[in-house]
């Protein structure tokens, strides 16, 4: 049995339960090793696995899965299927993944699982342990860091007056494939003036202008893992009000950076960027939290906001990314991607400029 | 107020409900007329409605929404500003989309939403509306498909032997930005050779070889509408086995095309599909539904398969594409898109090869 399903099963036992039916992606992937689509996976307290999935995805799976794993094929009749290993394994308390079955999921699952089946919603089973990446992990997502910016060094050729967003967001996707990465870990961000206002803008068809910035939070996937950065780049004279913004988010990026460290709270370095901007009187204009988790998803965990309490580990890979959003004008954000290690943290982006 | 949202509100008023919670992102985008990201939309029965996102949202949402939907922002609080909601509208029977809520934010819901909201689990109030396209509609499916037509006709000059599969996904992916559409519909799917046997194989770093086919699934996303199209090229001569069950696809394809027309029943349609590449000794082979319905999504109504009863009707847009899959050999997909027309139909793809 792999370390992954050893963990995952101790887990199993501490809550009581006969086994865990996963859903999300990212976890079936995280716990079979291999990209998982369209899929369901049992695991029960003693280690045994059943994947679920359909005919176009069972010849790869065939071919991936590990013992103690093995696959059913259903079609348009998983819960069925489910049901009957349930029965087969002899699991009386199921734990599911609350935040990914749905609500007309589960009512199939309590319909065909047999009154003799408990069902527990449960959150965090699998999350828990990938909040801290391995070796192998730490590896792909340097490799995923790297291409993002090889990637973003070619396409800061095609950042001049005149380009569309949509242009470079085109050249950054395609430069990724050729880099052999999966594609981009997200919808790419490429917003221009006014647009870079908006955290979460669309690229669009909006051409760039001389004299404004533009926003560009980028990622790839490499072999299931992310990446993720953000650069603001500037067509030509920077506005004095622009530049003002621009070195209180860099101040507030590097003073957060600074704090992290294993035993620091998560709360604590977001405190110490979100008071710096407060200080410069911008408190309402930093709207989102100062980060997130980056692995096998692009928003993943630790949990990184104002309140959370947990602490920083050694392994965990995370963003650091304040910003300050002035709507209908412009926004400034700083993005990159770090690594705690066990004395401090390594910016794995750090060289990307 | 609308016609999508007047549609809606009969609905609710024939289940007797005083209004619906959506969660579905295409829903969503069909009843405000723009795109939607991380919302919730509340509609009541009299036909007011509430848009909920949080700050990285609100300003385009701002802007884009329109009387009778107003904007609510809520970070990080989202059900119980719903729950605030549903007592300022008085609603008391409130429907959810089943299928898109998860347990978690049911759970959630349930608790914010107060004693006196009754929370009654629904499917398809919206698309049933959605399954029959209006003329605008039509326009950017067309769009999509000419883009799709284009970007085919650009990355066969790629499909040569030594290319990899990444390297076409990537200049198709390209090309398509730089037409104006918003990317790919879906995960580009080029299957070279032994790859083509895997129905949603996905685009890897094999190299192209003289004297195999292959398979190449497109679509892209223009304005939130999708196309979806498949086409199999072969690289030199081909092996009479392949020719053979190309030819059996094609023929499949053909009769199953000559047989839409309003009123015909979609298990009809596929069988006549089915019966002929079974009579010719493949229908083990055969392992997917005939097709499935596209607009804002991909995957939408009608659904199309052996057992669908219901009847195809003018405005319907879905895709034909049988298939044959010799696991480890081959596998030959031919996909076009169907617009249904007041006396037949018409292939939206046709013009394509």
């Amino acid at each position: 049995m792999n370390r992954r399903i050893s963990f995952l099963c101790s887990r199993l036992e501490q809550r009581g339960l006969d086994g865990l039916l996963l859903v999300s992606s990212a976890n079936i992937s995280y716990i079979t090793g291999f990209p998982s689509r369209d899929a369901y996976l049992l695991i029960s307290s003693g280690g045994k696995g059943v994947y679920f999935t359909d005919s176009r995805y069972s010849e790869e799976a065939q071919e991936s899965l590990k013992n103690p794993i093995g696959l059913r094929e259903c079609n348009g009749t998983v819960f069925s299927g489910i049901g009957t290993s349930l029965r087969e394994m002899g699991i009386a308390r199921l734990g599911f993944e609350e935040r990914h079955l749905s609500f007309a999921e589960f009512s199939r699952l309590k319909e065909l699982s047999g009154k003799a089946v408990e069902l527990i919603p449960v959150h965090g089973m699998v999350e828990a342990s990938r909040e801290v990446k391995d070796k192998d992990e730490v590896e792909k997502i340097k490799k995923a860091v790297k291409v993002t910016g090889l990637a973003y060094r070619h396409i800061k050729k095609f950042v001049v007056p005149g380009a569309s967003e949509m242009e470079i967001t085109g050249e950054f996707e395609h430069f990724v494939r050729l880099q052999g990465c999966n594609g981009p870990a997200f919808d790419t961000i490429v917003a221009s003036g006014p647009n870079s206002s908006r955290p979460h803008h669309l690229s669009g068809q909006r051409k760039l202008r001389r004299g404004e910035g533009v926003l560009m939070d980028l990622g790839v996937d490499y072999l299931g893992y992310k990446s993720d950065l953000t650069r603001v780049v500037f067509l030509g004279k920077i506005n004095p009000l622009v530049r003002e913004i621009y070195d209180i988010v860099r101040k507030a990026h590097d003073l957060a950076i600074e704090r992290i460290h294993p035993g620091a709270e998560m709360s604590e370095i977001d405190r110490v960027a979100r008071e710096y901007i407060a200080s410069k009187g911008y408190a309402s204009c930093f709207t989102h939290n100062l980060g997130h988790g980056v692995g096998l998803e692009i928003h993943e965990e630790p949990h990184f906001s104002r309140n959370e309490a947990s602490a920083v580990k050694p392994g965990m890979v995370f963003t650091v990314e304040p910003g300050i959003y002035l709507p209908g004008k412009f926004g400034v954000r700083i993005e990159d991607l770090i690594l705690v290690t066990r004395k401090g943290c390594e910016v794995l982006s750090g060289a990307i400029n």
